[in-house]
């Protein structure tokens, strides 16, 4: 697929494993790729040069938060996002979706859109399918996510089947509004999400309602929000294998190691999740020994790096474990940015590993290498 | 003067202004320079690369928190605090003698020394002019502050006579523990510090007392403790001129850009203070315009970078106003972070200036340049 400054080119396989490269107005992202967070226009602790430097090629920002503060006007009179936050790379926004009906207490849905309270200053706020289009055209990534109903856990299959059907006829209202507004060729795209909860046959419905929008890619929507892990897998193995082959494939809020080898083996190409970040402000490392949480007593005198084989700016300047922790237990912020730094380099580099292991056929002894450990926790979807 | 890895050479001077090297076993720090506080062994929100990069030369660390946390014998085993922050330049350790008698309620002091009650544990510690000394050997410092008697305000004459005369005793004994620790030729040179408040007599004497002993450097302490602009300028002008030339002219926990310009006029070289750091976590960048409070409304959408003249990372990307007070309304670390390393550059390229006009006989015009505005608040000689 090429078309209005988009492209996405299919490398290699293995299995249903696929490297390729997602093309945007800002930049290539080799797949799989993982971009982390930034949702209120930072990527928590990172610098933009820190990001590059890190090997981040595409990041998230959080439509949501961004609407509430500081307001998409202001982010569009900026520059857009890419201006805002001085990142010229591939930007990705979410559509708040997930955000907005998590909010079970204070939103009011009706099939015309959502109703809630903003957490900044209380007042009310209206998403509709249209209005966040909009916002998301203000706030200008390379890749707007549409508005969806993601069903809340635990939902009935009526409660899911209700909550799919909702999301593809919001999906035109999205395409229609997207179109409007002057589609691909302003230097945006957008991306349909596919919905369907752990239902093998809503997910293999919902693929053909979203797929039937000619759209730039698409993702699998309402996962990582409390189901097992086998539901998780049952519904990506629903939906990716009738997503068209040409086009990349979007794991919304996911995860941990294990998570992207489960998906990447089931076809997927794009994560986001806030686990780096986030581990990183809790003292948690990703080892290739496994997890380490650095506010245990045994690192008190530890001399080692994080980690003996990364190369992240943290383990190459030759931080100990020692230090670390004594940063974490001081409440010193420099702890918290040491660790993130080395999580999301943690993350990219196993990205790359990735990819060479599908475009040589050896995903399985790269999974082999990688997780031999236990992982810290699940994933979590916001920050 | 030079011996043993230590010397300082005069290069030029503008009046009293002094411009030269300090070498030290960790490298040379050009002067008049300003040390960041590293106070729990990181100066807050810089890695060592980030130091570097803004132009740090020498940093100081604080005796009285690191043995506190994690405790002196942890950070010698870990190869002293350059090994355990992984700062390879120069290092000065204060003494904890202002953080010890800043403790009103909780000290007892009698000749011998200082017992206190941890903040981190509820212990009862007890610091001694040889303790002290040895508690900064094992941190390993390039420079090693003597123990003091820091009188607090309001003191009258006989408080801070008594105090002067103390601090002399005091340097008697860490001067003796130095040297049986190996002294100088162990890479760790002894600065004194003289005492006598705003007594021009006693500042006369106590230099006199405090330089008897042939040391590598000589401070100028027991200023911004909350006395007067003019006090303070009374303390350096009865002590500057007394110090001898060849050694390098340390002012204890000072400031601000105008403080700097009085004691650099009085012939000061040295100086830290937690200013750049401190300010940059509350929203106050130094600029050339004068202080700017980046939570004020009026720089919303202010597209601007902090300072148009500045040349570091945060001004050089191009991140402005607006963005910066977003970060701070939304309490993002990156906030924090771009706001210290401006702050951080800044009074270093204000001080390489100040090098550059004392060279060229100047100083006045860079004074004029560079002091046009108010000032944001005054100093802070603990974080």
């Amino acid at each position: 697929m090429r078309r209005n400054g988009f492209a996405y080119r299919l490398d290699a396989r293995d299995g249903a494993a696929r490297t390729g490269v997602f093309t945007t107005p800002h930049g290539d992202v080799p797949t799989p790729a993982f971009m982390p967070v930034g949702t209120k226009g930072t990527v928590k602790g990172c610098t933009v040069a820190d990001l590059r430097a890190l090997g981040t090629t595409m990041l998230l920002g959080n439509t949501y938060h961004l609407h509430l503060r500081p307001g998409e006007e202001l982010i569009r009179d900026l520059g857009g996002l890419h201006g805002f936050m001085r990142w010229d790379g591939p930007i990705l926004t979410d559509s708040g979706g997930y955000q907005v009906f998590s909010l079970e207490d204070t939103r009011k849905l009706d099939e015309d859109g959502v109703t809630f309270r903003s957490v900044v200053d209380g007042a009310s706020v209206r998403f509709t399918p249209e209005r966040v289009i909009e916002i998301e055209a203000a706030l200008g990534a390379d890749v707007a996510m549409a508005f969806d109903h993601c069903p809340s856990l635990p939902s009935d299959r009526a409660g899911v089947e209700a909550a799919t059907e909702r999301t593809h006829r919001w999906l035109e209202r999205c395409v229609r509004r997207h179109r409007e507004l002057g589609g691909e060729e302003r230097g945006q795209a957008l991306f349909g999400i596919v919905q369907g909860g752990s239902f093998a046959d809503l997910r293999a419905r919902s693929v053909e309602a979203v797929t039937s929008h000619d759209l730039v890619g698409y993702a699998v929507g309402g996962v990582s929000v409390g189901e097992t892990r086998a539901e998780v897998l049952a519904a990506i193995d629903a939906a990716a294998p009738r997503l068209p082959e040409d086009r990349p494939r979007y794991l919304l809020g996911v995860g941990t190691p294990r998570d992207f080898f489960d998906a990447i083996e089931r076809g997927i190409d794009l994560f986001d999740c806030v686990t780096p970040t986030r581990h990183g402000r809790t003292a948690q490392a990703f080892t290739s020994e496994g997890p380490l949480n650095l506010r245990n007593a045994k690192y008190a005198r530890d001399e080692r790096p994080l980690d003996a084989r990364c190369d992240c700016p943290t383990c190459v300047t030759g931080y100990t474990r020692a230090y670390l922790r004594h940063l974490t237990k001081s409440e010193e912020m420099l702890g918290a940015i040491l660790l993130t730094h080395h999580n999301i380099r943690w993350f990219h580099r196993l990205m790359a590993e990735i990819r060479g292991g599908i475009a040589r056929g050896e995903l399985a002894r790269v999974r082999s290498e990688w997780l031999p450990q236990a992982e810290p926790t699940t994933s979590q979807p916001a920050e």
